[in-house]
């Protein structure tokens, strides 16, 4: 018999080997060809501002050094830009690592936590690996629906209720005033976790006013979306002070890339760029809700750099047209759930790779009618 | 009365909030005054292969993208380089947060792990942040204590020991034999981690054989060393696969920066670089040696990037002539523990640095002998 040294404790026995995303890289080494279109990951292909790259090339030559485990510039950077105190500002290794920690402090075996049935699965995916308990709320009409979470988080005693505003995978969005009221109502003994990472994209009057201190809720942001710096890993935290000061207990002190703490600096300080960007993507969402409406299809209203267009089915037929766009080079991805998943979800891009879009999309939509 | 919204876990709430090690650059903030000399981390001042810095540049015009959550093409690479599979390798945000993986993933409230005493803070951090107990074994000599290591691991029960060859703080190291002999006294049940972030500069016959599918032992290797990419956060684990497979339970699966990707890649390529970075560390580490002899102290042997120095006393002597080396904006630490920290531990760097060492040194020397 074999001899067992390394023993998993009982919770990471349990838990399967996941990915709450297979990534498009992997996709391409399984079909043996690249993708034309990266339109699936809400990517930002507009890319990041200039100065960020400039800011990013320089650090890169003193890249021997380890990052201020501080982030201390960052989250000064951040308090300026925010009119808060960089005490309430935490930053990590993007929201999925944010997340992580978040959930490392509150969560134990058997806690509760309450998100919407086919919401961001990463903080499922966190919950679950510290042996948490989801409960979960339908979306209601497509939106996530705030007074529900809130009621059942008092019902279970959920120990964290999570919304996304905007929500991913649908776009859609409440009002500042709705999430405000949803602070309001968090139960006692119960986090909100706010994450914001859209945000930027979204009209004014989305976001409620930041009281940082607010020991109901926690919000998240991020450099991956807006500001164009996925692969930098960078997102941030804004809470009350003595939440924020937890996540010193277990963060990876220092886990921060130089280069990306770099590049995150520069690009909150180029807000020309970001305008820039918000109209690009602005135009591209607008195309791309022309080219689903061109197709008979439905494109959910979005406050976020994708649009979710409804195929006008079930799942099994918005699968299949993305099964067929895929094969056509085009990579998107769709909700998990029913009955989100009637739709894909296309992130927008540059010209070029929309125009792939228009173009497959027909032949897809062909493809997945005459293989019902 | 206020109300808490925010429950932390039992375990959480009874860590301090803490930090490892103390950056530079929070010191530096302290002072009102950057360092002249960076000479404490163990960093690696000649820097990386001017194919990396070419590779990021490369890599951050797509940093808009996140980066392959399987790191495939640098695992492929690594196990090329290393002549084994790349189901053997994971690849992670640098080796403390592939230690806090691995720690989460073996050590329960209450479960005991074996170290040295006055070995690496990081690794005993992730232990009591997931409830587990450290039992100590004193250094023998200036060495870690192989023997006492796993006859302890075996008294207690260990779920985890570890040793780094070379080690870190002292610089000292065993022999692949002296290793491969505690790989084969491990107790069933508890699994070895082998940190060798610096056997890169360690002499042949250091490293045992890779023989990544036993059981009984996890090596750890990084690119923040040798390859001198400190600020890019890359580190790998070679294991068994069963083991390896299970960080994907775990692991924030988008958490690599893309551009320290391509980064490592190509620092890996580049073995004319690390040769020549491995001269020049070591004309560095005789460098240390020889301004140590000059003052009168002893420099322990180094198989690393670095030089335990003896200062002849206590490690309150230690502590001020450290002190007034820092006072003369020279950065050095010390190591934590009795009797380690009679030494001042100084990172080898680029001769400049080394000249304000040699400077500086004689003078705290004296400024330590005359405050005794």
């Amino acid at each position: 018999m074999t001899k067992t040294y390394a023993r998993l404790t009982p919770l990471a026995d349990s838990l399967p080997a996941t990915v709450p995303f297979v990534g498009p890289e992997t996709q391409e080494r399984a079909r043996g060809r690249p993708f034309a279109a990266r339109l699936g990951a809400n990517e930002n292909g507009f890319g990041p501002s200039p100065m960020a790259l400039s800011a990013m090339a320089e650090a890169a030559r003193d890249v021997w050094m380890y990052g201020d485990p501080e982030n201390f510039d960052l989250r000064m950077a951040l308090a300026a830009h925010h009119g808060i105190a960089p005490e309430n500002i935490m930053v990590g290794e993007g929201i999925d690592g944010l997340l992580g920690y978040l959930v490392r402090l509150l969560v134990g075996s058997g806690d509760v936590v309450v998100t919407s049935k086919g919401a961001y699965p990463t903080f499922n995916y966190h919950v679950a690996g510290f042996g948490g308990r989801i409960e979960t709320v339908p979306y209601n009409a497509d939106h996530e629906d705030p007074v529900a979470l809130v009621e059942t988080a008092r019902e279970v005693g959920a120990k964290l209720v999570y919304i996304a505003n905007p929500d991913n995978p649908m776009g859609t969005w409440h009002a500042a005033g709705t999430v405000q009221r949803m602070i309001e109502a968090v139960p006692e003994g119960c986090l909100l976790v706010l994450d914001e990472a859209y945000v930027e994209f979204a009209p004014e009057g989305t976001a409620p006013d930041l009281a940082p201190d607010d020991p109901r809720v926690v919000r998240m942001r991020t450099f991956s979306k807006a500001y164009g710096l996925a692969g930098a890993r960078v997102g941030y935290a804004i809470g009350a002070r003595e939440l924020i000061t937890a996540f010193h207990k277990i963060r990876n002190h220092f886990g921060m890339c130089r280069i990306s703490q770099a590049g995150a600096l520069a690009a909150l300080h180029d807000q020309d760029h970001l305008r820039q960007t918000l109209d690009r993507v602005g135009a591209a969402r607008r195309r791309i809700e022309s080219i689903a409406q061109q197709n008979g299809l439905h494109p959910l209203p979005s406050a976020t750099n994708f649009v979710a267009v409804d195929c006008g089915a079930d799942g099994d037929f918005a699968r299949a047209v993305l099964q067929a766009l895929v094969q056509q080079d085009v990579f998107v991805r769709m909700p998990f759930s029913t009955p989100q998943d009637r739709c894909i979800r296309v992130s927008t891009g540059r010209a070029e790779e929309l125009d792939l879009f228009a173009a497959a999309l027909p032949r897809a939509l062909e493809r997945a009618r005459s293989s019902r």
